[in-house]
């Protein structure tokens, strides 16, 4: 993926990470969690849509451990899905009490990045937030933007996209990123390809190409020395 | 099937089955519990559409007989159609009095999944649920699956779309669910074709292909070894 | 339409039968219910849309006279056109005073199955019941279904759909009946074409394949040795 | 068109004449209205949209002279456009004091059909009634179904659709009536073609095709032996 | 444009005149106006998107320098933009106080056209008038036609619509006017190329074509003896 | 650009830079206010999506610093974005305390441009002045218009679509400007190139053709002398 960013994601942008369902955003933002926790850079991921224990599972089976970086304090998980119900619940450490108040879950988010001095933010999802009041879409991206911005995170926002829509989300919250990668499962002459393509990222001289790529039991390899071609792609925007 | 999800629905994964009228959703499901049944494992089947009686006849038809298997307390039928209403329906154990109540809907499915030691389940359709409602449909699939998952079950949610419809249900219920089975009847030159696709199931390496099958009367035949592709597939996105 | 069906419409089944303007639904009904009669079973008409008297007209342009049948009490016609108003609606037996009231559809239309022990039904059209509020229309039909279902009917509603749409008419409407057959008429190169289609029938192994039909002095004549095909057809998804 | 509709529109039904803008519905209409005037058939021209003086003066244009008529008592417009006011309008036999309400309408127009003995009747247009409450529409075509058949005309309803829209004035409006005939005016290649296409038509075996036409100075020609075909046509749906 | 037209637009007739942004109507719009002044035949053009003073600049950058013809009392502007506020607005003889009032601005109008004895009116543009009430569209096409028309002028009413839209401004306006003359702006092959049509012209046997135009800094150039064909304009309507 | 506009933006329009995300809007005219810079031309920049200080900072990375200019009382930002919140904030001397209230932002703009006798403008974007209140686009454009070009200034307004919205803002929006500036990124076999093309230009005759366009780290280099032609573009409208 750094190859395709030209080096990684800019210190500090606010990438939207855009796709439908079964494209491996969740997957893609995890790793982007992960590698960065190899590097020590302390890292915060915000879950609205799975259960914080379901979500260290998911992650051990591509053998990302996470437990060892949570004790040494390098990593976090903010519970906005269980609103602390439940004996699971009672031992996350940074848990929205009220999901549905886009107020606390920036208190409890601003709380966590301060205490670990995280450098990247991982949101998944935002679209869980304004799904029932979309006129309030932009404003809270703006928002998450001024404040993650503002404590120096490099951050994904993960957006969930209808498999039939081709935008990334909306026109105010597309607008608002600094930077946009966009992962798409295609059904090609009755196969599904998957591809991913960075539409904009502030700040970096990013590859203008669609690159195919595989989620293996390592995570995602993206193949950024190969182009995803219209010859198969064709059919997608039929 | 079992091919091409690779050994199955994974443990506790709850999927979105999908797919217009006629496409054989109700027989898919009905299949899958049955199918525990053979090996022993215990499956509840919660009906919104039809009434139990008929659901019982339906099955029979593919020699799928759950009688004995009710008896063993191994199966049961969660009756959310009548309301308790007609005499037929006094004979039923499960039944939903307020089949608009979703409330009292989870309740009754939480008995019975308890009551069988139920490991699959069933709902036909979830789509009945929110179709007046659509802002509550992420909001109560979101709660079917942290019930189901938390019970231990692997269930299969029916989403019925639109025969014109290409997505799976709409994107709050699509991201919510851990899988999702597409089933497809497509009319091409004149003639029909049935094909389905999984396009996401968390867990395991799917097949990654379009596949016909067939509606025979021991019930749905998978040709897990063949793709149903675009040489004739082509008609299907114009 | 007995070998498209492999048989005819499998008993109590309810059955959408669906096309837009034009393409010979209403005389498609009645010829339904005018073969039952020439086998003696006893039949009921419901009509929302046109005069009773201009009913008994049109059929007998086909040759199907029904009067001798009405006087045995092998048919009838339920009024829900008139409301009772004018000196020939005040001959008809059934009549819904409040035809925009359901319920006393609903009873009307019992009380004549009864009467006449009716084994086929027409409800022509059902969409006039839901076309200025369509959030009531899945349960209009599930509420039609358990009616005539229990009572023992093999029935067709009618459903209107606008000429540009290629659904059955709506989603909750399409799933909810037991069968669907659509009439379609298709302009191509400059001439109008007649075909018709079984989607779905529960209980019976249909053709899958589009068949081109005629309608004739005699009524509808469907061509089940012939496919209409996409040769020719290509032009209607475009 | 009497070839087109194999021996003119049968006697009662009610037509819907639909088209775009500039496709010549009111020629048409007016044309139909003359040449029952000249076997001596008497007619009533109901106009929503254009001042009868004006009106007068476009059928003259064609040499369809009405004075004579409406002196012998062949011939009435009924006027639902002035409301009454201005000049030219006080000699107005048939005025509809108050356009926007549909009964009063109803009424004159009954009063001109009786005093007149009318066969033939065309209101231009019927979208005008409705354009800004579609959901009364059908309940308006329905009525004056029963009104205009009742009375034993004939008639014509002008129904208004957009440039680029394919039906013929919504769903509810198409399936009331008895006929429908679809005018097109189709740019092919930079160049303007007008066709029109009998979609339905109770009681006759009418022509399947579409049909070129002119407008000349005599009105409309109908080029019934030809067929306006898909290789020219191709663009159209498009 | 005569050629096209056949001998110009008829007496008394309001045409709509549709486009795109950058199509050229306002420019057509000032032309016609201008070449009636050349042959002394007194015009009014009523601004509702422009300054009335930049009006008169970017009519004399076409070598249209209106003022000796204001002098003389053959032209005027109604200023419906500026609502009388602003030193320049107040040398304005003719301004609606109101210009959301549609009933002050008919009045003005009427009060320059008798005054001028105007032969032509432009109106640029009605779309303003009804841009946020659509549903009072046709109605105000309607009185602007009733007035226009009882004063003996021929009249312009330039209609906007989106460069994505292929209809005129709406079913109600677009059937209401005596003629409907749309410009078009198309890219083709990375290249944009002017043309328009006349889609329908009451009492003139108009250009069934579509003709290439150009603007000079003569104001536009119609090249009546081109058509605009198929194998460059297969673009526009995919 | 001045070739493609055949001598640059004429003074005192308005024009509106329309594009999707990731276009590069922003650069163009923060390169518009620069390059007027370079010539002694004052301008202002009015942000509403972006803090000023960040703006300086993605200017500078071009090699643009514009502190110099603002010191000489050239060069101002209009901070619509932080309503005076921050310390960074509390530096910035043209601040709109109310950025929802459209008024104090023309009072504060209207300062700015006289006090720096600007001749130059960008807002960067209309868009989000009426992002959730569409109806009034129109209007707020149509006022901007009013001040800015009252002022004598030269101004662009950043328009955002959405990446699948082929207009540029919207009807109301795209006709009140005197220009439209349309910036395109279009994924081609599975590469992304960039293009631009100017719909309309009121005052000059601009070319009429699409022109590619990069983003280098000087800013934006227009190939005025290439076409972006069909043969690639092909599959953008599809």
């Amino acid at each position: 993926m750094d190859e395709v960013l030209n080096g990684g994601i800019p210190k500090r942008n606010v990438v939207l990470l855009s796709g439908g369902p079964g494209t491996g955003k969740s997957i893609f933002g995890q790793q982007f969690l992960y590698s960065g926790l190899l590097s020590e850079e302390p890292g915060v991921l915000v879950v609205l849509e799975e259960h914080p224990v379901q979500v260290r599972i998911s992650m051990s089976q591509f053998g990302w451990n996470v437990r060892p970086y949570e004790e040494r304090g390098l990593f976090a998980v903010v519970d906005a899905f269980t609103a602390g119900i439940g004996e699971a619940a009672k031992r996350e450490r940074y848990v929205v009490r009220a999901p549905d108040d886009f107020t606390s879950l920036i208190d409890v988010l601003r709380d966590a990045v301060k205490d670990l001095k995280a450098s990247r933010v991982v949101i998944d999802s935002v679209t869980t937030l304004y799904i029932t009041k979309p006129m309030l879409a932009r404003g809270m991206v703006m928002q998450l933007k001024k404040v993650l911005s503002g404590l120096g995170c490099t951050s994904i926002l993960v957006s969930q996209v209808s498999v039939t829509e081709r935008g990334f989300g909306g026109p105010g919250v597309e607008h608002a990123a600094d930077g946009i990668i966009r992962l798409d499962l295609d059904e090609i002459d009755g196969t599904l390809y998957r591809s991913l393509i960075v539409w904009k990222m502030r700040g970096t001289r990013h590859s203008m190409r669609r690159h195919p790529f595989e989620i293996t039991d390592k995570g995602i390899i993206v193949h950024h020395d190969e182009v995803f071609r219209a010859e198969v792609g064709k059919a997608r925007d039929k």
